[in-house]
């Protein structure tokens, strides 16, 4: 795997709109897209710094993931997305050197993207995202 | 405040070495640096992707904020580092907007950087690190 620049940093939010006030008005970021991605269970919105992106995270059901996330953790940061190439092909890699898989097959994320995540077990505790 | 890019992510790690071999072997990026943090008690390594550094972060002490933070939430994701053309005027914006500073003025970080943290408690749980 040959991951090319970290795509974006997903950060779990309760109150998606006070949230985008706070990234808007005090760090100075723009949001360009709010989407809702309904099989994760959350509504998104996006910000671009530089060849990143930021991508809060708000539950629209309270057995969502990031629902599940905020009760056992707090607010905050979430996971990190990797861009690679080719999901599926970093997924038989990542397998075959032992890393455990959330996704064995990728899926559709938010903008459009094919998705994958590992699982924190075998990334040192780090939920790493692969898009492409 | 204007964020150019996302200078670096923090990562806690209980053993740097494994960890480096994690990034280098598994997901496939480069150590460039491994750096001593005195003042903040930590053993650092840096690996590029794309425009943004991954930073992993061993305590070289019991009572570091790298050891207490693993002993509290586990190993993982531990900060987002913006880089800004102005630490010293960023941090009084801030201020002025109602942020909790950990540092009210900026200090020397690794890589010679001038760097300052905000608190987590006024940015929905996410430790914020500016950057110059």
């Amino acid at each position: 795997m040959k991951p090319t620049h970290i795509e974006h940093i997903g950060i779990a939010v309760k109150d998606l709109q006070a949230s985008i006030k706070f990234y808007e008005n005090i760090l100075g970021l723009k949001c360009y897209a709010v989407e809702e991605v309904q099989d994760q269970k959350v509504k998104t919105a996006f910000f671009k710094v530089g060849q990143t992106k930021i991508e809060l995270l708000e539950s629209t059901e309270p057995d969502g993931p990031i629902a599940k996330f905020i009760e056992n953790k707090g607010e905050g940061i979430h996971h990190i997305a990797f861009a690679v190439d080719d999901v599926e092909a970093s997924l038989k890699e990542m397998e075959s050197k032992g890393v455990q898989l959330i996704d064995k097959q990728p899926r559709k994320g938010a903008e459009e993207m094919s998705i994958a995540f590992l699982h924190p077990k075998s990334t040192g505790g780090v939920l790493i995202e692969l898009c492409e």
